[in-house]
């Protein structure tokens, strides 16, 4: 059923603001929930305010607060919060200091949840013109290539660069089923796609419940995937001092803020990655494919999407999220 | 046969300086040529002095030069020389900026051939207690997921990271197979692997000048891989202001360096991968398996030929390499 998208943001922000966090606090967390619905992120959405530990649940022990800075970088402890609002102070001020600086990075630890659609952050970026690159790790599922153990986090990165129009966003998790795929498929009693985990002793398995008990492939069953896994471990898990191939504890995330400037005028730079879209959409297309530009097209849908007002969700799903109030 | 390290070493900067470049020019070129040797990556290595455009033969404009320089970058313009001189004067430079500043990005243009292995820059810049981020784009071979037309080259990105030991090197192409696995199979009269490239009308095929006439899938057949390579793209192709989308032109490439210190002690950070190291090993493996940090265990197999003296190489290659002197 269809559901006005201002409608749906006030009762995700009533939620949110029902216990630990305040109406601005709620907002910052809304957004980034809000963003997956309207992108088609639907497992980064509201499904956040449901499940075994819901967003505003999530008992702060402090304010999220920024503990080293120097001239090019902050690192955010995130005191406990949900994970997409110290993720957003972080983004905050990488902009900040990036537009002054032309390059920064600010690392976060001290979260204890996903901090959401990681695209959400780097489009963030890419809006203010910088090119942007966003990592974050989470506890161990993936295997790494040639092991049985879960090693890394499905552990996503995102990349965002400004254009002359919408933002490309190209965002990716490191392993070839999700962690909710797994909850999914076994709440509904389904088998998992051939060939995308193994259970507890290294054996391919379609049984949710094994995979769970296993590890997850890399999201190309190569070392390859498990390289990037690993990338995204160093970079998120390892630099800001959170946890690193870990069950349970602090997942870190990373953002970096590039500007084009650094090595041409950023003008010129959209114009080129608007040029690369044109060229790349000029191609020729597979039977009943498409060719779409990550992010960029998204953008166009979601724009038609705000301006149309409503948004279609799933009866159950409203029915449960109004329940909440 | 076997050939001592040296004299392979010798020999490759005798064939380098016969003609276009200095001693000096030549030994860094060779440098990258004989790491590739030296950690198996043989396409990336003497292979590089035969074919339609062997090292040797490119005959540079001018001299590889730093066109714009600020704080944090710079841009190398590469004169058209062969592509392993600039990107060593570019490696160097990004090391000098971020060892001072903490943060470098430095971009190259105007070479029209490959950098060789680019874990080669990666390691290097990671040597110097720096997270470094290499990546090259080349003429287009790769599909945009959907597509049919190539849009991409195989364009590889690296990562290096140091540790308390030798670094982490983590180094891909974006492509199923590389455009010298077409020519190889092309010249043995071999066929390619399933899936991993399509004729010119889209069709997948096995036969190595279809391919080349067509496009190499990316390395994971899916739309993350061609994502990646659309990254690297942006960031080689677009921001440095070299040729994207592209058969014939400009090849680029961008030098990223990260100290870890930005966000956390530099030894502390140095610990705490080599810890994550250690963890991952620790896990069991599947039979016949083993678990391979990438770079990480190469360097200490190429620290043993090293101390051996002598690599072993095939007779014809060799034979070839000194009639070339």
């Amino acid at each position: 059923m269809k559901i006005k998208i201002a409608e749906l943001r006030e009762i995700i922000e009533k939620i949110l603001s029902s216990k630990h966090y305040s109406p601005n606090e709620a907002a910052k967390i809304a957004e980034v929930l809000l963003f997956a619905e309207l992108t088609g992120k639907n497992t980064q959405g509201i499904l956040k305010l449901s499940g075994s530990e819901p967003a505003q649940d999530i008992e702060p022990k402090y304010k999220p607060k920024i503990v080293r800075e120097t001239e090019l970088s902050a690192l955010v402890d995130g005191g406990g919060s949900a994970g997409p609002l110290p993720a957003q102070i972080a983004a905050e001020k990488v902009i900040e200091i990036a537009a002054k600086k032309g390059f920064a990075i600010v690392g976060m630890n001290n979260t204890f949840s996903s901090v959401g659609a990681i695209g959400f952050y780097a489009r963030k970026i890419a809006k203010q013109n910088l090119i942007g690159i966003v990592a974050a790790n989470s506890p161990r599922t993936i295997l790494h290539f040639g092991g049985i153990d879960p090693a890394y986090g499905t552990n996503p990165i995102a990349f965002g660069f400004p254009t002359q129009e919408s933002p490309i966003v190209f965002d990716m998790a490191s392993s070839a089923i999700t962690w909710y795929g797994l909850v999914r498929a076994k709440a509904l009693g389904e088998k998992l796609p051939d060939n995308v985990a193994v259970d507890k002793d290294g054996n391919i398995t379609t049984n949710p419940e094994a995979a769970m008990n296993g590890a997850i492939l890399p999201f190309d069953r190569s070392y390859k995937g498990s390289g990037l896994a690993m990338v995204v471990e160093l970079l998120a898990g390892v630099l800001p001092g959170a946890n690193y191939i870990f069950d349970e504890g602090d997942w870190g995330t990373t953002f970096i803020a590039i500007s084009p400037n650094l090595l041409m005028n950023t003008d010129e730079f959209k114009k080129r990655s608007s040029d690369l879209i044109k060229k790349v959409k000029s191609g020729r297309t597979q039977p009943g494919k498409q060719i779409r530009i990550p992010g960029y097209d998204a953008e166009e849908e979601m724009e038609k999407l705000i301006a149309s007002g409503e948004i279609e969700m799933e009866e159950k799903l409203l029915h449960d999220l109004r329940a909440k109030i």
